[in-house]
């Protein structure tokens, strides 16, 4: 009844859309997708070294999102979430194998993003939009994954992390790059090469963004490029052209580089004369690698980062751009996920949602051109728990980890430098009971958790309570797509690989559950 | 001899500026020094809520100093260096009465600033500049420490930190505000009252410092504005209009309450026409008080804050502004401090230095206008010891301190929340022999020390200790001001306070060392 519901009010807002549009020319979509990327690596956002020119000119003309979050502190569940407009939780993009652990899609992974999760793309086809992903897929390699079975038009890049190279392609394949849905070489062979010990690639894609923008279309077509490089992660690596040029090394020469491609981007639109008719959104995958320490980057004010489900885990800076129709200079507080990128660029192209499934999903267009602000939870999952729960400046946290001692005592710190009593714990801690409740406005660091015997903290508490009640009450969670690996299922012989005499013998099937250490 | 040739090289200089600015005006000078006010406060410097546009404004219509510094983690010493353009140990804003130990100028301080140091707005009174101070002075209360005492011309503020208030004035008298050379009043008393519960204030201190912009003056006669609200200092206060509207609490109202400050000044110079002639900095004394905790600012990406000599203890927002001479959006690196405001503005007023004395002091005309950067030595004392010393991106800290156990398990934390192993000390540490070095381009939290093995040290150490040896064998300490307390000069009967009826009766002398803690 409610879905037919829905569907009836859909078509009636896509009729009406399509009347105010008839003689409009959707707009274009660009996201900006960073890899590992933290809140505290822009100059706009704090870098102290304010590197980045043309990010803070990006945000300058149009809008600093200030509360905006990724909806996990990892890769590939932040990306399909991202895609899917939905939760990992719902779109499978989880592991159950332990509790509340992060999991992803390495080379053995047997899961990816299922057929009937409606990405992004899928959505934009129904209005004709020609929708391109530049860089990092992630959310599966097995062929039935991949990005031209998804509703992306074409693809440069590669399906996993570029870690490597491996033992000469023996134990391990080296990551395979696509052209659309083939391969075209692999990382740290010829033309992908990656020299691990200067940091220099010529892997600078936003040249393929650059030519997909420029390309010639039909009439009025409006396009939609995914643009995802995966230079700022761990091994980083930057164009020749910036290697060596920052202050704050081989990170900083890959943010430069990154930096530099958005400027080429932004100026491309203007130069084509479209700028004012192109959504362009700016976020990364998540917090900084700051287990890398200096090879990571920087959460900037934030409490710990990748991996964890603290600020610096899932804070992420946030920018819009859209001449014209952003007002320059908007600084937004409203709180907003990458998953709310689906709502938002189905609004501006006149098309429904899907009403058939739980979405994540707001539209921003408000918040963005009119300094509207919607109060709504956040929801900070690791894994297959709900860790925590922003709602207005107020974050709750169900549960507290950063990692197990075992790990912690073999130097591998998700909170290099901090330590925050009771907080940062090294034991999966329960606090659902009495959540340890921050205020983010305040104490954006996570320090100084409310007492619980203040008149704050219970009405807080008391507000939050319903929230996670009515969330985990609605909530269906959909068969974990990250439980079983299997040696077998690597990229050995992708799609192409006999075109180029690149195939590699598959072993035999192994598969097991995959081991999720934290 | 040197110091002849240096007088009449000096001379030559001043005539070639005045027959240089025959026919010109010479610029307005403003300083805005903000009270423990940290790096990570201001929107442009990455504080997470954005509530800074007037600052942001500020820096992107001027100059971004990104590597700009305070001469001391403490208020009195720091001011006393702004002023004088030397170090505290140079200048006598210190204390020998323990080894490394900061010191201010509480209200039973002896000593103060010697008339044989020369003061800014004494050396702009040799151009006629008309000078004013708005706000804490704090080099000393007593009568012959006074502003008006040291070049200035008129003074709105008051001596020392408006802690109070106290016992009905029985142990220890209300601070009292000035109007040049008397009391008008004291904190907590009638107009000059801050509420303790609510934090309300009408200090509102810019429109003294808009009046005096603003006032008639002879034709052509420049002035020199120092604005030194101490409105963000404990205990925070803002004016009413802005409390309860950061997202960030009362330190974030009163933060908002300054920014209006400073965009109702800059508007000012724009109103008046002399925006084009005015030379405006801002910055602040010392690092946030993290130990207030969200009572306290926030020093971003920095390590601890006030009181150490961290990154967060010293390194400053630093922001110059003056349309159509220095390019707006300027990103200056230059290692620069709040002493180089001496020569800079004397280079702009075309006068030349005192050369009979050690300055610290480098003029920032090129580094303002055309981008040049000169590499030099930062020092970072606490009290009579250098505990480090930066050169070019590489700090080395010579000693470690943060304060002693026993201070630190009654719960005064300079570094809440971050414990660096081996850095974050607890000991006094000496590490001269062989100093912990950072990297601060790409370590700014000061987090990694580099390998003593690594070839990097072994270069970097060898350039540093040739720079303190050097620094300590030409250093000749001035007569500490800071050793001396005594509750008879405390503030009892400052002048004015006959024709106020306010003298309170001055208790016996009780002259004892001051006890400094950390």
């Amino acid at each position: 009844m409610y879905s037919g519901m829905g569907k009836s009010i859909s078509l009636v807002v896509l009729m009406f859309c399509m009347i105010m549009q008839a003689d409009a020319t959707l707009p274009n979509f660009i996201i900006m997708l960073m890899d590992d990327m933290g809140y505290g690596d822009l100059g706009v956002f704090g870098e102290p070294n304010k590197e980045t020119p043309n990010l803070d000119r990006m945000a300058r003309e149009g809008a600093l999102l200030t509360d905006f979050y990724t909806a996990n502190p990892l890769c590939s569940p932040s990306r399909a979430a991202l895609l899917s407009g939905r939760l990992p939780i719902r779109n499978g993009f989880y592991t159950d194998n332990a509790h509340a652990r992060n999991a992803y899609t390495p080379q053995d992974i047997v899961g990816g993003i299922q057929d009937d999760e409606i990405l992004i793309p899928e959505l934009l086809q129904k209005a004709g939009y020609n929708s391109k992903i530049v860089g990092k897929w992630h959310l599966g390699h097995q062929p039935q994954f991949l990005p031209l079975k998804h509703g992306f038009d074409e693809w440069f890049g590669a399906p996993n992390c570029h870690f490597g190279p491996y033992n000469n392609n023996k134990t391990t394949p080296n990551i395979p790059v696509y052209r659309n849905d083939k391969m075209v070489g692999r990382y740290y062979e010829g033309a992908y090469n990656i020299d691990r010990a200067t940091g220099e690639s010529n892997l600078t894609l936003f040249y393929e963004a650059l030519e997909f923008i420029s390309k010639p279309r039909p009439k009025d077509q409006p396009f939609f490029l995914y643009w995802a490089p995966d230079s700022t992660h761990a091994p980083v690596y930057s164009s020749k052209k910036f290697l060596g040029s920052s202050r704050r090394g081989i990170y900083g020469d890959a943010v430069r580089d990154l930096d530099a491609g958005v400027g080429a981007i932004l100026n491309q639109l203007t130069a084509l004369g479209i700028a004012n008719n192109t959504l362009v959104f700016f976020t990364s995958d998540n917090g900084a690698a700051i287990v890398s320490k200096t090879h990571g980057g920087s959460n900037g004010p934030f409490l710990c980062g990748k991996e964890t489900t603290f600020e610096g885990g899932l804070h992420e800076p946030g920018i819009a751009w859209w001449p014209g129709t952003i007002p320059a200079g908007t600084i937004s507080h409203q709180s907003a996920t990458v998953m709310d990128y689906m709502a938002t660029l189905a609004d501006f192209a006149g098309l429904p949602l899907p009403s058939d499934r739980q979405l994540d999903s707001m539209s921003l267009r408000q918040a963005l051109t009119n300094g509207s602000e919607v109060k709504r939870p956040v929801y900070y999952y690791r894994g297959n728990e709900l860790m925590a729960v922003r709602y207005g400046l107020y974050k709750a946290h169900l549960w507290t980890w950063t990692n197990g001692m075992d790990e912690f005592n073999h130097g591998i710190n998700f909170c290099p430098g901090e330590e925050v009593e009771g907080v940062t714990t090294h034991n999966q801690t329960d606090h659902s009971s009495q959540p340890i409740i921050f205020h983010l406005g305040r104490d954006p660091g996570e320090k100084y958790p409310l007492g619980v015997r203040s008149a704050e903290y219970k009405a807080v508490w008391a507000d939050i309570q319903v929230i996670v009640d009515a969330h985990k009450k609605g909530l269906k969670p959909a068969k974990p797509q990250l439980n079983y690996c299997d040696n077998a299922v690597m990229n050995w012989a992708p799609p192409g690989c006999k075109e180029l005499n690149a195939c590699l013998p598959v072993p035999k099937s192994t598969l097991k559950k995959c081991v999720w250490p934290h």
